[in-house]
């Protein structure tokens, strides 16, 4: 992030070092260019120093606290995250997705039992994201070692060029283990009406068509 | 900020406080709801911990060393900003602006000498900022104690609902001191064709229209 141009067109002339470092810092956030990160830092000074600090307190909390659950590499306080300290849980499937808020959506249909494992992102060649800047090693490691116990693998990485070329890439490299693997049907969303479903939705529906009982 | 509702809908289940309140105090910054707070924190402590360490420290930095100019309010790291400290600048003309970086754009035409006070925001009774929220009694003050020294103020606010209100509540308060004040001409901007100005702009134009020597 570093390497992002100065937001100079705001601040040269402000010459205030603090203000300047602080725009500067800004453009690590996601989707922050140097307009928002100006609008931000006068924001912050102006209305809101309060929120600035506890912000400010939060990040240097969750960068000392926040790491990787041994189990699923999801991000957590503890060791080991609530849902793999879940006895209870189905250790014959695994469910790989791609983030953490993905495994709540999932949880929230109330339907799958079994363990997950989180990528912490996908594969997308072009922002230099290859299997190393995501928990593609761990994931290996982890299926190798619970090779008898896992009898499904779930690949759920989202529906998006990357997320495919994510399922395509952790099909190809689990192979070996003849683990059966499974990805989430593609079809029509409940409640949508064919005529606003895009083709490729459409043809997937038709290819992947279910016998009526 | 405090009273936004939690990011309950990607957090709950993942039951870390550490990234709860990341997620929450992200909130602070402008148009940065549950969800994009969300993606920042997993952007954060997947891939820039230095940065985010960084944005830290710049924010507390910040927070102890940003204060108002003494003289135009703008935020500076010094007790008098270097606009102000340049004795060179003619005392005679106060332009009167929102944010400093309307004091910056103002600036790059090099044609204004005069002097600056920056209200550091705009009149917005909806979203509840009164005249108390912004420099307006430091302006008064200081147009006060300079009374004989300003011959001319330029009102200088955007020129939209908020700061066109902001001019005119300016332009009322300031109605005691005597002095000449003007605001900034409306226009078709340069570079623009007729047909694609907006009408208000247009009609400005036109009851404002100068002689042509």
């Amino acid at each position: 992030m570093t390497d992002k141009p100065i937001c100079t067109y705001t601040m040269t002339t402000l010459e205030s070092n603090g203000l300047e470092e602080l725009c500067q810092s800004l453009r690590c956030l996601p989707s922050v260019g140097p307009k928002s990160a100006t609008k931000m830092v006068y924001h912050l000074l102006q209305n809101d120093r309060v929120g600035a600090k506890r912000l400010a307190l939060a990040l240097l909390n969750a960068i000392e606290t926040i790491k990787h659950c041994n189990y699923c590499y999801t991000l957590t306080q503890d060791e080991v995250c609530h849902i793999c300290q879940d006895t209870t849980r189905d250790n014959s499937q695994l469910c790989i997705v791609e983030s953490p808020s993905d495994m709540v959506a999932l949880e929230r249909t109330l339907i799958y039992k079994g363990r997950y494992f989180v990528l912490m992102g996908h594969i997308n060649p072009i922002e230099g994201q290859g299997p190393n800047q995501i928990g593609f090693t761990p994931l290996l490691e982890k299926i190798k070692s619970h090779k008898d116990s896992i009898k499904e693998i779930i690949l759920a990485t989202n529906f998006t060029p990357e997320g495919e070329m994510t399922a395509h890439l952790l099909a190809e490299s689990l192979k070996f283990t003849g683990i059966r693997m499974t990805r989430l049907a593609r079809g029509i969303p409940i409640g949508s009406e064919l005529e606003f479903v895009d083709l490729a939705t459409i043809s997937h529906a038709l290819s992947d068509r279910q016998l009526r009982l």
